[in-house]
């Protein structure tokens, strides 16, 4: 057995040439992370991939690969699309808390008197926000 | 040549079984779908992960598959990982406007006269937005 050889060679039980595309990227000391990404996209298909990068992008292409595979091993169904999705829905709800809470500043500044005592009764509220939101519905 | 092949048979160049495990999911007028997942996952990975799947939750899995593709494709560097940390700026940008937006609320109900006469000359003004949260940061 060979010591040098890194996670993907020892995984793969194979001599690590010098010149292994796997090398730099997966150390003897974490084979998992060879594990989950030959599990989700085999090695031949990273070897391709990593062969058509240049050398100094290939480090962020294992991670964006590795992180995929995670998502995908916990995530059989939805993978990162899942997360993806979550985001979106995410980003969807903090456009319209934002469209409403601009509404109600600029509604406050037309109409100052109609909510001034409302105001003063209620800053600190977390109720009161929701309450106030609902008017520009 | 078989005109009842599935697209991944197809292009595997092989007969398609009557339990063929792809066909319920790349039919043969779609052979694209299955170039792209063949090219990131490779076949024989594609159909692990389908046969652990129930059939019920397949075709949910096959299209968050070829949309990983598809973005693994468009940027072999960092694939839909690139996706997922704009949307996470886009989510901490707008937290950060909506946090300035309510606090901009609470300030204007604590000293209404000190922002009444800014804010019926300049609402509807786009930098206003701007110069008023500036005095929460």
């Amino acid at each position: 057995m060979n010591p040098g050889r890194c996670a993907a060679c020892r995984y793969l039980r194979r001599r690590c040439p010098p010149d292994c595309i796997f090398s730099p990227y997966f150390p003897p000391n974490n084979p998992q992370r060879f594990v989950s990404i030959h599990r989700i996209y085999g090695a031949s298909n990273v070897a391709k991939l990593l062969q058509q990068l240049p050398s100094h992008l290939r480090t962020q292409a294992v991670d964006s690969l590795y992180l995929e595979a995670q998502y995908r091993i916990e995530d059989p169904v939805y993978g990162c699309v899942g997360l993806i999705s979550l985001l979106q829905q995410q980003i969807h709800d903090l456009e319209r808390q934002l469209a409403m809470t601009q509404a109600e500043i600029a509604f406050r500044a037309r109409h100052p008197q109609a909510v001034e005592s409302s105001l003063l009764n209620n800053v600190g509220n977390p109720s009161f926000s929701n309450q106030a939101s609902s008017w520009f519905m």
